[in-house]
């Protein structure tokens, strides 16, 4: 299965969440499973031999492929959530949205100094909430190795603001 | 591993979300690849003979160990999410909270007729967010050949309550 395939996995759906917006769907490409195989195995190859000790998957679709990663790796995997859903301590970043602020969370001891670490999210738009899941990693202390996602959308140039922490991304869209 | 072995990474949070709760933290279990590994060993090992065709996951803390094993098990990752997340035409399903309702959707396109569909989700307790997911496969056609949990709380009688769901789980936690 090559990079067009799994292109032609996800689904646009127009004008979502507000109009103008094309939406890029992962739930057609999770619900094909040679789809969903070709993008971990993917990661897989690219990861193992990275040396990264931990995966941290951003909520909440983050957490379909950086868990299922994690299993395939047999690395620790990490959850990154919306304010107020972890229940032990935690370290708090907060990053700006449209209009005003939101903040995410990762338990203070789900990462520590030594940890090398991979972040996971399904598509990668502006970059704010990859770029405060880093900021998390190493307020936790731990190293981030790189940043992965499904899909990038170049025209939101959140490959430029990530740069220091490698992001890769298996497919593309622009103006389409 | 046996299951004292998964039950002692679970980490118990006493007064959270609020006083007198004890809450069961899945957050070390699936940071500790061994009992991660496991967990999703043992539903592959329940459900491959099962002729399932297609694994729910219920936001979010579902699509951890949903993910992980629709990919182990080579089948379509359907997601089950909370009111306005998901993009394409849904069908919603209402549940009782303890003070209210709230809603949960899924693409009326992920599940068709003849569809053999396992629930997943981390925690078993009054089962009310398990039923109505139940119930939604059922309005996309689909028919329920069982639901898997990590966690069972007893107490709860969430497995009475879902009886004709077939609910299956790891561990129990009760009056500890």
């Amino acid at each position: 299965m090559n990079d067009f395939d799994i292109k032609s996995a996800i689904r646009t759906v127009p004008h979502w969440p507000k109009p103008g917006i094309m939406f890029r769907d992962i739930t057609t490409l999770i619900e094909n499973p040679r789809a969903f195989r070709y993008c971990i195995d993917r990661f897989k190859e690219k990861y193992q031999p990275t040396g990264i000790t931990k995966i941290a998957g951003i909520e909440s679709r983050g957490f379909v492929f950086g868990a299922a990663l994690a299993l395939e790796l047999g690395l620790p995997f990490v959850l990154i959530r919306k304010k107020g859903k972890l229940p032990a301590a935690v370290f708090a970043q907060e990053y700006a949205l449209e209009y005003g602020v939101d903040k995410i969370e990762v338990h203070q001891n789900s990462i520590t100094s030594g940890d090398r670490v991979l972040i996971v999210d399904d598509l990668l738009a502006t970059g704010g909430t990859a770029m405060a899941a880093c900021q998390l990693v190493e307020k936790c202390g731990g190293t981030i190795v790189g940043s992965a996602f499904v899909i990038n959308l170049p025209e939101l140039k959140g490959v430029e603001k990530l740069r220091k922490y490698n992001p890769f991304y298996l497919v593309e869209f622009a103006g389409e």
